[in-house]
């Protein structure tokens, strides 16, 4: 994850989950702190104890929509499987698959736990199949140096050869356990939950339903606005209090102008604790900002570990945090308020000593998703005067030009409503597709760009008003609120449905030719 | 088109419409007798009056999956509009796409009245897409040479490019016309058909419905036995007459065995009047196969002159000629028969002098479907004992030895059904599309390969005992038998509820975020 200047402006491309942006007036964007997750955190969760899934690798082509010379080669596509709950191809049980997205597949895995619990009622097995290009699953004989060396190899990763990489793996995988009868459920979250939703609208012959969480699949250019984004998190910090909103939407020109003072960036260093070996007033707004965006997508009602350990509420923690002081007798400085809000963030098990800006580790293997947004993701962001971040157009111009400077290729920006659709998509899918679940949490930044209304009988949008990202699909907790408990409920009726009629379908099925 | 001895094998590849198989005891391919129809015939349709169509081109991108340098080529694709009829974007008139085949789009435009015809009614206007590497539609720089060059510049020619070719051009009419509102209705016919069908049901965002008609998409291997195909046209001369079907079915060895006689290959070029350039026993049997089969498909209850000039009920008039000499007091030789017989098909115009054996020419550029024949389109063709043709197995693996050789590409016979399904299709398109009318005539010898049962309220297949290929989208003439007239009347009334339905939707649609 590298730090760019570009044209006097610092570029920096942040990967989770489908953040590549610029708040332009500050010149920056949110990076992933991927490195302050240690190893050790990444795999507390329930889900990752011995056993959880056996890994497996199937031959996969490079190109499926082409013939020449290069489309023919192949490359080792990992998968985990677990079929502890299965019932089996003779009971045509289920198979639930989850469309794997730009990271390696065992920390979406692990951060699935609706798919393990779930599985022993649907006599489930369950397939994880990862993204091309991401983790272990790399073209170019599994070399990353040569996979994304440039243009050349790095432009056979695209949604829609990753779509048909699903489709090739799932048919040959069901035909290996004589399981052809088995309907397949897909299951994503965020882009996992983009390619949920389009896998089952475009391979309706391979899916038989689809359970997309905060899927923001029209979060694309000219159907949403720019500013839905930054106005969520906006609402997010300004819904538990305005002082917090306030503290926050100054700081920037406040350590702007720090830093710009005789002694002002060393007293940023220290007020944040910043580690001695790098120090930037631009890189720290950027340290910041993405505390709060993660924070507020990953606003959950309980502790977890998704990206960061987190308390439950953490957008309310960081408030009060920054609000305390307030109240209390020793008013400190606005920069200790932040820090304090910043350390639920970044140091919430307490553990780290300073804070390094100049962090460029990617545990999870996000790093293509930075070409993805340079090519065909392009999910407009920006900021408005009201937002808690500095004022920032959008402007494609500028992405464009980015992304021929990093990798001398330009964006296609109407290409992924030209293949999927997202104009008028509530009156398209109700007459072309059926058995989808669009969840979205409000409180999630992405959910401006998701399907928020049901669009027909089978095609359900539900909705949580306190709900963050994906927060369905993690693993349930004796802590969990009624709300999320009901979603969950409900979202297993409606697969069940699906289920039992495509069974139905089946036993009263007749030849057409 | 090119003859080429292969493993002691003469294979002959065929092109209209779909052909590409070897009746394997006599290792001959019927062959498309392009050059014997005259460029003053194959305009005579009273479709091919001046200012029937402008002739427009639209930049379109080489390679719409991938992002690599290669894949940002740019070629010219043709296109032919009408808008005489059009009723404008204001009233959002629809707009009448037909999806290109395997050919120079005029010709498939002057043989698609239908949509000329109903256009006026429908307000509608009229766009015919040149499929790409046919016609004038060339990527690198519009030269065939380059284009045809190798299978590095022919690997772009693949169903699912096209597909993205017809939504990328659609889309950008449609906003260059400022009717994004206009509903669009895809037709085909043949693999035109397949690519409308295919085309509704990936990109309903795009049509709002098609008319498939001819268009054998289950025509791929295990979902269809590969003998329906030669079945078919067996069916349609023996339900003419037992000794018809009788005199065909023995020639073949009867030709074998004159032409290892002294004098006996002389015998066979007089008898059928073939050039004194090139005479060949196989050759022979492949232009007389020929005749049958595409008189079969084109077995038309009125005069017409598609392939070529052909009188109505051909297939008929073939067997009286056949027949008429054994109640007749000179019965002539079987060759004779055959030789009447088959100048119906070659010669009903009755100016040719001498057919010429070698003919390579290819006046309809159908030339890169053997291109597709060796990559994904692989449609088993095979015939039994039963058969009017010579007894062959099917083979894959001859069909890959064959497309090793020419072009060294391996076919990928799983791939058509991996994208766009056909199992079980009548379980999947009922939960998951709408709004397809695939049209079947039983006399033509694909029908085998069609969807020949209604799979739910707006996937309707129309069924014609009596039709041949695709004989609902050509031009009515006086003569049409009443159950022509009905299908196209049952045609338009399904295609008006669509539109209706449409208009409908737009009033009462609503934001989904």
């Amino acid at each position: 994850m590298a730090i760019v200047i570009f044209h006097n402006k610092i570029i920096l491309f942040s990967l989770f989950s489908l953040l590549f942006f610029t708040f332009c007036s500050s010149h920056i964007i949110p990076k992933f702190p991927s490195s302050l997750i240690r190893p050790e955190q990444q795999l507390n969760s329930g889900s990752a104890k011995n056993g959880l899934y056996k890994t497996k690798y199937f031959t996969q082509i490079l190109d499926h929509f082409n013939y020449n010379p290069q489309s023919y080669h192949k490359f080792q596509q990992r998968y985990l499987i677990n079929d502890t709950y299965w019932g089996g191809a003779k009971k045509k049980a289920p198979i639930f698959v989850y469309t794997g997205n730009e990271g390696n597949i065992e920390w979406f895995t692990e951060n699935t736990g609706f798919m393990f619990e779930k599985a022993p009622y649907f006599n489930a097995l369950l397939v994880f199949i990862e993204h091309r290009f991401y983790g272990k699953s790399l073209p170019f004989g599994g070399n990353k140096k040569v996979a994304y060396a440039n243009s050349s190899t790095l432009g056979y990763l695209s949604s829609t050869q990753a779509l048909a990489d699903y489709a090739t793996l799932i048919i040959d995988l069901k035909k290996n356990l004589s399981a052809t009868e088995s309907p397949v459920v897909v299951f994503g979250g965020s882009y996992g939950g983009m390619l949920a939703a389009w896998f089952r609208i475009k391979y309706p012959h391979v899916a038989i339903g689809a359970l997309a969480s905060s899927a923001p699949i029209l979060h694309f250019m000219d159907l949403v606005s720019p500013y839905v984004f930054s106005n969520t998190v906006t609402q997010d910090f300004r819904s538990e209090s305005e002082n917090c909103y306030k503290v926050i939407k100054g700081s920037w020109k406040l350590i702007e102008e720090t830093a710009k003072k005789h002694g002002g960036l060393e007293l940023l260093r220290k007020s944040f604790r910043i580690c001695n070996n790098y120090m930037d007033a631009n890189a720290l707004e950027g340290w910041l900002q993405t505390a709060w965006i993660y924070t507020a997508m990953t606003d959950y009602p309980t502790p977890t570990n998704f990206l960061n350990p987190l308390p439950a509420y953490p957008v309310r923690k960081m408030c009060e945090a920054i609000d305390r002081s307030v109240t209390e007798k020793h008013s400190s400085s606005t920069f200790d308020k932040l820090y304090s809000a910043a350390n639920i963030y970044y140091n919430y098990s307490g553990t780290s000593k300073c804070f390094d800006l100049n962090d460029n580790s990617d545990p999870h293997d996000l790093g293509g998703w930075q070409w993805q947004a340079c090519t065909e993701m392009i999910m407009p962001l920006g900021s408005n005067k009201e937002s808690i971040f500095p004022e920032s157009k959008w402007s494609f111009n500028d992405r464009s030009a980015s992304c021929k400077f990093f990798y001398n290729v330009l964006p296609r920006p109407n290409w992924i409503t030209s293949e999927f659709g997202g104009h008028d998509i509530e009156l398209v899918l109700k007459r072309s597709s059926g058995n989808i679940i669009f969840f979205n949490g409000l409180r999630d930044p992405w959910s401006g760009g998701g399907v928020l209304k049901n669009i027909s009988k089978t095609i359900i949008a539900i909705v949580a008003k306190e709900g963050a990202h994906h927060v369905d699909l993690r693993y349930s907790t004796k802590e969990d609120p009624k709300w999320l408990k009901d979603i969950r409920k409900q979202e297993v009726k409606i697969i069940e449905s699906w289920i039992s009629q495509y069974h139905q379908d089946l036993d009263t099925s007749y030849s057409v030719n």
